[in-house]
C-alpha cells in the first residue's frame, strides 16, 4: 500500500476531507487498485469519499485518463469512412444500438461498437445478438477492425484488457452502494469510449422510471460530465437526453429485441425506438459529414424503408458467424417460448404512466436478465409492451405478451404487467422524447 | 451479505445519503461484520460513510450495544469493594495506570485494568508492565476476578474474546483513513469498558501536540460522547480532559515509564503525572466512597508518600508472577539500554512548546514502540524528557536522556529531541494540567 512517496492511506484521507487530489496521486490509485496493489477495502473508502465529497473535473478526468491507461486502446487507424460509437446508459426495450449500427452502415460511416452484457432491469445489446444462432461477439480488435472496414458495423464484447480497471471498480461500486455518482458513473462511461479512436462518440443518457438517472435533469448533469471528459482529450461528443420513463420500443427480451430490430430495420415498425435511431443517423451524419439535418434524417429514413440498413444488417450477422436468415425470418432462426401469453385491460382509459423499471425486472425474472454477474439467460423469453403514455385504451384492449418457459410463470408476470400501467379518464400528454442534445465537436 | 430482510448494501446506502439507522439494523451489520459474513470493503464503505456523515447518539449507542454483544462480558460481582476502571485515551509519557491501579487499591478500592498495547506514538501499558521480568498480563476472567478480589488491583491483557468487533473493526478503520471520527472513537473505547462491569469509569481524555484530539474542544466532545454511551447503559462515568501539549511525566519507554512509577509510588517524584494521577484517584474516592474531595486529596497523596501505595503495587507485581523487588530497586531487575546519551540545550530560554508527538516517534523509532500491530519492542530503550513548559532552562542544561541501542540511533535520537522543543526569551505560562471534567453519576 506504499510506495516510495506514496501512502494510499493519505489519498483517502484527502478525499474524505474534501480536498481535490492531482493527476499523478490518482493515477497511481487506480493503477494500483486495477494492479491489485491497493486492496479493495481502501478503493472502497476512497469511492465512498468521493462519491459523498464528489470529484472535481480535472479529479474526474484524471481518474478517466489513469482508467484507459490501465489497458490496451484500440486506434482504428486504418479506416476508409469516419467512425461513430454510439452508447446507451441502459434502459427497458433499448434496441436503438442494433438497429443504428447496420443503420449508419448503410449511410456509409463506420460504427465501432463494443457493448457490454444487461444486468437488473436493463438489457445487454451482447446478449440480444447472441440469440442469433452462431453469431459470435468476441471479436479480437484485429478482426473488430477488418469487419468494420469491410461491412462497415460491428458489434462486439469488451475485451477484458480495454480499461481492465473499470470492471473491477464497477464491480466494486456495485458491491459498495457507491454506483450512483455522476463523475464515478461519467469516468466509467466515458473511459470505455476513449479507448477506442473512433471520430464521434454519440451517448444516449437515459432519464425517468425505468433508467438509472430518473430526472431529465440529473441525466443532463451526467450528459455535460461524459461531454466534458471527451473534450478534456480533444475528441467531439454529442449525448442526448431522452424519454425512459417508458419503454422505449415494445419488446423486453433478447430474440425478442431482435426480432423488433428486424422489423424496424425492413421499414415495418413505426414508433419512438424508430425515431431515436433516427436522430442518433441524422446526428452522426451531421457531425460526420456535414451533411443538411433534413436530408440527413430522410436519408436514415430512407435507408430503414428501401432495404439498405436490413441488407447490412445480414452482412454484419453473417461477418460475425450468426445466421443472417434472420434479416428475412426472424422467427426461423430465432429460439421462441414455449408460451405466449397476452395480457388484456380488465378497464379501459388513459396511460398515464408505466413503471418502465418494473416492466424490465419481470421480463429478468422470467429469464430474460440477470440479477448478477455471469448469471446465464434464456433468450426466447421475455414480454412486449405495446402502448405509450398518452395512448387511449379499451377494456379488453391486448396491452402486452408474456413470452415464458411456463404458464405458472406467465400468468404472474401477466399480473405484474398490469399493475406497472396506471390509467386515468382524462387525456394525456405524450413525454417529449429527446430532452435535449449536449455537447459538439471536440 | 443479504439475510432474511438485511441487505448490508441498503445500510451502507442509507448512511452514505446521511439517513439515521435504527438499532436492530446497526446491530445486523456490525455483527455481521464480527462474524465475517460482511466483506471489508462493504464495512470500509460504512465507516466513510458514518465518518463523513456522522452518527447520531442513538446510532453511536446501537453500534456500542452491538460491539458488546459480539463476545463475552465480565461482570465483576463478587467482589467485596467498590470497582473502578479507568483509562487513557493515549498520549506520551503517559504513566497513569500504572501508579493509579496500586494507589486506588491501597486507598480501598478494587481497580480492574484491561489494557490495550502502544501503537504509533503512544505507549501501551502492557508493554511497559512486561519489562518487569516474569509478569503476565494474559489473566483469564476468573484470574483477574480473584486477584482484584486478593490484592485490590489487576492489569491485564483485553481478551480475545471481549468485544471481538472492535478489534476487527479498529484495524479496518486503521485502514481505511476512518480512525479520527469522535462517534467511532466513543463506540471503541466504551465498549470496552462497558463489557467490564465496574462501579465507575474514568476516563482521561488527552488533549494536544500528543495526543489524538488536538484541541480540548475536540477531546470534550469525545469526552461527552463517551459519558453518554456511559448513561445510557446506566453506568457511572467521569471524563477529564487533560493537558497532552507536552509529556505528562518524563520517561518516554517501557522499563523508563516502570522506573518512573515506582519513583511515583514511592512518593520520590513531584510533578504533573503525580497531580494527575492524584486527581484520579480522589475522583473516584469521591465517587465510590461519598468522600470530601479535599480529604480524599491528602488520602491520596498520603498513600504514595507512606509507601503503601508501593506495596501494594509490588503485591499487583508477584500476583501477576513478575519480580517485586523492582519497586526496591527498579533497575536491579529491569532491562537497561545499554547507551546513556544527554541531550543538552544549545542556547536557554522559556520552554514555549514541545512536540510531544515527535518526542513519542523518536521513542519509537529507538524501539520501544511499534509501527504496526504485532511487532516486536525493546523494553530498554527511549527517552526521558525532563522540562515542562514555562521552565526558564539555560544553555547547557540537559533537557533529556536517550536511551539507545547503540551511539548512532542515541545521537541521530538526540538531534531530533532538540528539534522538538522551542525555546523564548520572554515568560511562558504552563498550560492547565485539567481542562474540565465531564458525566456524572449514572
Amino acid at each position: 500500500m506504499t510506495t516510495a512517496g506514496f501512502d494510499a492511506r493519505d489519498v483517502v484521507a484527502a478525499k474524505r476531507d474534501g480536498r481535490e487530489l492531482d493527476g499523478p496521486v490518482l493515477r497511481a490509485f487506480i493503477l494500483g487498485y486495477a494492479k491489485g496493489e491497493i486492496p479493495d477495502y481502501l478503493a472502497a473508502a476512497f469511492l465512498m469519499a468521493a462519491f459523498i465529497r464528489g470529484l472535481s473535473d480535472a479529479e474526474t478526468a484524471d481518474i478517466t485518463a489513469a482508467m484507459i491507461g490501465s489497458g490496451v486502446t484500440i486506434r482504428l487507424g486504418a479506416l476508409s469512412r469516419p467512425t461513430v460509437d454510439k452508447h446507451s446508459t441502459g434502459g427497458v426495450s433499448d434496441g436503438v444500438t442494433l438497429v443504428f449500427a447496420p443503420l449508419a452502415a448503410a449511410l456509409g460511416l463506420a460504427v465501432a461498437k463494443l457493448s457490454g452484457r444487461g444486468l437488473g432491469h436493463t438489457g445487454g445489446t451482447l446478449d440480444k445478438l447472441e440469440s442469433i444462432p452462431g453469431l459470435r461477439t468476441d471479436l479480437s480488435p484485429a478482426e473488430l477492425e477488418r469487419q468494420i472496414e469491410a461491412v462497415g458495423c460491428a458489434v462486439a464484447g469488451q475485451t477484458k484488457d480495454l480499461v481492465p480497471a473499470d470492471g473491477a471498480l464497477y464491480a466494486l461500486r456495485d458491491a459498495t452502494a457507491t454506483v450512483a455518482s455522476i463523475p464515478l458513473i461519467a469516468a466509467s462511461v466515458m473511459s470505455k469510449k476513449l479507448a477506442v479512436g473512433t471520430d464521434l462518440i454519440l451517448l444516449d443518457v437515459k432519464a425517468g422510471s425505468g433508467a438509472f438517472m430518473k430526472t431529465p435533469e440529473a441525466a443532463a448533469d451526467l450528459a455535460r460530465a461524459c461531454v466534458r471528459l471527451a473534450t478534456a482529450r480533444g475528441r467531439a461528443c454529442r449525448a442526448a437526453v431522452t424519454d425512459m420513463s417508458q419503454p422505449l420500443g415494445s419488446a423486453i427480451g433478447n430474440a425478442l429485441d431482435v426480432a423488433e430490430a428486424v422489423r424496424l430495420l425492413r421499414g415495418e415498425e413505426r414508433g419512438r425506438l424508430r425515431e431515436l435511431t433516427v436522430a442518433f443517423a441524422q446526428e452522426a451524419l451531421v457531425r460526420l459529414r456535414g451533411e443538411d439535418p433534413t436530408a440527413a434524417k430522410a436519408a436514415a429514413e430512407r435507408a430503414l424503408d428501401d432495404g439498405t440498413a436490413a441488407e447490412r444488417f445480414g452482412r454484419m450477422i453473417r461477418a460475425q458467424g450468426g445466421d443472417a436468415r434472420v434479416v428475412e425470418d426472424p422467427w426461423a432462426v430465432l429460439p421462441a417460448a414455449p408460451v405466449r401469453h397476452e395480457v388484456r385491460l380488465p378497464a379501459g382509459g388513459a396511460l398515464a404512466s408505466v413503471e418502465a423499471e418494473d416492466l424490465g425486472r419481470i421480463a429478468a425474472a422470467l429469464g430474460a436478465g440477470r440479477m448478477k454477474k455471469g448469471d446465464p439467460i434464456d433468450p426466447a423469453v421475455g414480454l412486449e409492451f405495446f402502448p405509450k403514455i398518452g395512448d387511449l385504451l379499451d377494456a379488453g384492449e391486448r396491452v402486452a405478451i408474456v413470452h415464458a418457459r411456463d404458464e405458472a410463470a406467465a400468468a404472474g408476470a401477466a399480473e405484474r404487467v398490469l399493475a406497472t400501467a396506471r390509467l386515468v379518464t382524462g387525456p394525456v400528454e405524450a413525454p417529449p422524447l429527446v430532452h435535449g442534445w449536449h455537447g459538439g465537436d471536440a
